[in-house]
């Protein structure tokens, strides 16, 4: 994991320690579900965790917090301290853009990491997922279409990649399945794109969809299906914790609302007037609520309302998301898919690979794949 | 149309008049979407409205109290007045529990005004749909089970069958399909599943999915497909108009509420609390306003929540769906099906003749089915 | 208190515990705030806790299970154990009308615990909250109207009261102020405002106003100061834990609505459509969700709407009230106030003495009155 | 009215209308209610409505226009035909920023036409209520401070004020109340508060206060009053009509926020994190949504929230309050009062001359200064 401190990584260190140990149950992973069964994926037991971070607090630190806020039990961390901590020691420094690390150092230390930890453990696979904190949007750059330009570029000590695309680049060559969890730009490149298809490898993405915009992906279709107009959807969405705090950046927030606001239109099939806010309110911590406010229209123009507020916990949403990633696109890579994922569209806001995003329409794809990459196992 | 003098019915006519004249859009007509283009529909031109009624207020009239509040648009009623005024005439005198009329004279004078309609208008198929009152439940009787028991019960007067039964067996009898846009007992009786089958036609049911339970069906799957636990889902509707009236009436609300709260445990694959209340709010008018509260846990046990409101009208959401239900069930007619309709499940809180509940799934098995029926036409 | 070990006779234990141990802060106390800083009120450290209830769990343990719900900080419990339990050994067996006890024993015997816990305390004044779950509605009896004739009934050993009168009994008797936290009878019987004035005893109550109602009191204001006009206030209240499950029962969800629905009339000088309702659900635990729909009018008939929810901590919004009211009503005891004190109309839904319904006219009130009980000391 | 053609301004001008005609109620009308009987306000059928605009659409047009958006009921228009035409011939050409004429031009103008109107229909006073679009903040200038700056700066033709401020110099100057219901700069500067003294005139302002910050200034109190520490209160406001449109400039929204926000630590006596954001979604035509959501903590630190939506006309809502003004402030000059009233802070997000923000306290200010208002009438 990227940003393995985070509150995303912390949750998913505890809570598949907790799962491993059999003291919680699989409430939120999707791949617990029955259409995953069959699919071969590896057994949680198979599963080590490791990472890269800036942050230095210790995990078990980390997982104290969250514990305060009702994030986390508190009363599992005494009995799986021992497994946090052996996680702990797995989570090497990260890359920073504010550094005197030239890029294509960072890149080769990280992918010295990742075969290191590989060799050690004897992993068939290591899936790097980042869940670090969103990035500003890159501009484009003459380096990014093809990998030979992006090469030239990073040996000649250019600054052109955002650390989340240094990472996929590492992790990619290194011949790592690379997921990005949040909007920044990751493997969503051309030049990586390459990277990934010659080195056979898998990528998935991108920016989970834990919230909101999974409530839209649920009900735009029921508007859409009964032939009713959505004249406005208006979505606040109030923030708390580090991930509020990040995105009270301008740069920030514009890759996080760029990414939410994609959906709907593709669902409904036409533009609808459709404000977007994040707000950051230190006071929710580590939860966030939304409100949307959906203008729609019926038989005859008859103006009608709904509303929705979700008060979720994002870690607690997220984490069981990044388990069932990692198990998922490590058995795509066993089974020898490469390039982008679009059968994993069911996760993300912004998928790669496809342009769908009514949410049953990608359990179904998801479900067929699975039964796919179960066949002949 | 049972009760075509009511707010849904008088929508249709309404409705179905102002999109013969181009003077609406199709929104909210399922029917006009894409995926219904080739399935050999029944043009709106060729549709004839008629009904019965208990009610003798002019249709005009009943449209003007409409456009009052906001259902339909006014400015509609002068150049559709020849329209609705025609439609108006063809509205016959209905069956009702409380009067001298024997049961037997009722479905034979019922049956008679429909065959009438046949001949007189020469109608391939005269499609009954209810859209009367809701009525209290229907104990059961020992002369439900058998058409032969049926028949015996009513020959000797016995009063065994509720009026929307009484409609459903003088429609089936006469060879017109019944559908039933309520929770009342209709052609949900064994007894009247036989006579479906004898004279080779369909029907569909029952209580129309357009508020609430049209939103559960859509987002109760969202949290199955995520692994998401469900703690409680409490719902309250509001509902003013004659409909909230009428069930505030302690056995009709019975019919209601037992039907709303059916498709949640079908979709979670498991109970969940799940308290549900209707409240006759007066001052709502034509209006309902729904408030789900939806209290689910997420991974590590975490407890989140989820609320909505819908604030529809109930007529502008129906009565397209009346017409969706004529063009979709003639069809089908046309075509030999008959017995129970389970690919309208779509359209209802209860369908028959599958536990589908999930909107999502509805959708496709109707789409499929709409493409079955165009086959070779 | 009456009910010592309910949730909120245990929080207001932890919570006054906890501020004389200065562990925590006075939000959520009235009488904290500089109105009432010259009002001559006890001090927190002049109070001592005691109680009676039928349930024998130990008071550490009930606030063990609260702080779980997070209703308590759990780290509060060990710094004031010593403190709980000594509370807890000063809570006698209660009276229960399901048992061979004769009511006049019941409440001679309250009455002997009450002198002794004064006297054994130097204590100048015992004030008897009940914070006891709600009882049913008591029917009228023709003991109820004057002392003389309840003191007949009670010693032929009729059974005349519910145990919240007998406690109200034992408490006037003995010269203690009786406060009805909740909506049972209490000292609500002109028999027993007899019975306060004879003994120059004060009472207060009752059923503590501590969220819908308190925010409709607030609220109201606004409309009819406004001159608007509203049409309907619908209100839906979702309660978990004891107190839901009480008023599961619809003898006992009777008090409670008959005194949440009193106060708008009040407010507005209008009778308005209110239907109210009080629904189970025990996945919410302490916690209790209300949603409010208003519907109201403006100029030229406009149409508007307001909702909100209140999602609150019953215990946490009562427990430090239950404080407050001791304070002051010792301190009006003290100065010589008897029979009931309309001045507190302030803390609830059904005040006695008073028909003022507007939160900020009672809060006027009480802080005149608070200025008036200080004079001179 | 500046504006005198917006919808405020419209529906002002229609509603007082009906009222003189007997053709609507006083809902709304603050000045209906019982307090206000003695005060020796101006009745109805003594007001004579006039204004200035830019805009030259016929009122009449402007009145179906909101009609047809459910502002108005369309069946007042016809019978009001001819009242609402004499005032759109008193509505005269308005001042721009954007123009040739020079500003000390345009207050001449202005005040030549009010001069010519109080004489034209023999009136005691003309009060002139500021309804025009929000202008973006003014600068700060060296002319503001001091009459005498102000007219030097002006007789060098120098632009130093915004149109709101030209007609409020024009308004006093002339003898005329000068009200402004906007949060523009209007006669908010200390040269036109001399000048106000100077001719003995009353002014009032400013920010009509009719929705989200209404209910806060009746909600907060709740909170203070109870000792409850409000943690966060953010607020989003969705605003579609000219209203909103006009918001959607930065510039203007700041004017609106900065009035909005002033209220909330002044109630709570402490900063409170407030996030309040308006939102332009032209869906929403005439109606305005806003969706506040709270943070706030009781005994222990328990956490809490309430949220709530309101859905309000902004038109019906501010039109009769411009009524109430103009007969307030009327009378008010009448009796000789002159410069800054707070008393009608009630009726002002940003009222001037007081600090007092609670909406109980603002109309118990209110109720009192009508008192006075009718003393020895």
């Amino acid at each position: 994991m990227v940003g393995a401190r985070g509150s995303v990584g912390t949750t998913a260190t505890v809570g598949a320690a907790a799962l491993k140990a059999g003291l919680t149950g699989t409430t939120g992973l999707v791949t617990a579900l029955p259409p995953f069964a069959a699919a071969g994926l590896p057994s949680l037991h198979d599963l080590v965790f490791a990472g890269h971070d800036l942050v230095q607090t210790p995990l078990l630190k980390r997982a104290d917090a969250l514990a305060e806020q009702g994030v986390l039990p508190g009363r599992l961390l005494a009995p799986l301290a021992d497994e946090i901590e052996a996680t702990d020691r797995r989570i090497l420094p990260g890359i920073t853009s504010t550094t005197d690390e030239p890029a294509l150092e960072g890149i080769q230390r990280v992918g010295r990491d990742l075969r290191e930890f590989r060799a050690a453990y004897g992993l068939s696979t290591v899936v790097v997922v980042n869940v670090a904190t969103t990035e500003a949007p890159t501009p484009p750059h003459p380096a990014h279409p093809t990998l030979a330009a992006l090469e030239t570029a990073l040996a000649a000590g250019e600054d052109v990649l955002p650390p989340s695309s240094l990472y996929a680049y590492a992790a990619l060559d290194a011949g790592c399945p690379f997921v990005d969890f949040t909007p920044s730009l990751g493997a969503r490149l051309p030049a990586l794109e390459e990277l990934a298809r010659l080195r056979g490898v898998p990528h998935a993405g991108r920016d989970g969809k834990t919230g909101e915009t999974l409530v839209k992906s649920a009900l735009a279709p029921m508007f859409a299906d009964r032939a009713l107009l959505v004249r406005s959807w208006s979505g606040t969405n109030l923030l708390g914790g580090g991930d509020g705090a990040a995105l009270a950046e301008p740069g920030r927030v514009r890759s996080k609302l760029d990414s939410k606001g994609r959906g709907l239109a593709a669902i409904l099939g036409y533009e609808v007037e459709a404000p977007l806010r994040i707000e950051y309110v230190a006071d929710l911590g580590e939860w966030k609520t939304a409100w949307d406010h959906i203008g729609f229209e019926g038989f005859l123009g008859t103006r009608m309302r709904m509303q929705f507020t979700w008060e979720g916990c994002d870690s607690a949403l997220a984490a069981p998301l990044v388990v069932d990633l990692a198990r998922l696109v490590a058995r795509a890579h066993v089974r020898g898919e490469h390039g982008a994922l679009p059968a994993l569209a069911f996760f993300f806001k912004d998928p790669v690979g496809t342009a769908e995003q009514r949410l049953d329409r990608q359990f179904a794809l998801l479900c067929d794949w699975a039964t796919r990459l179960g066949d002949g196992s």
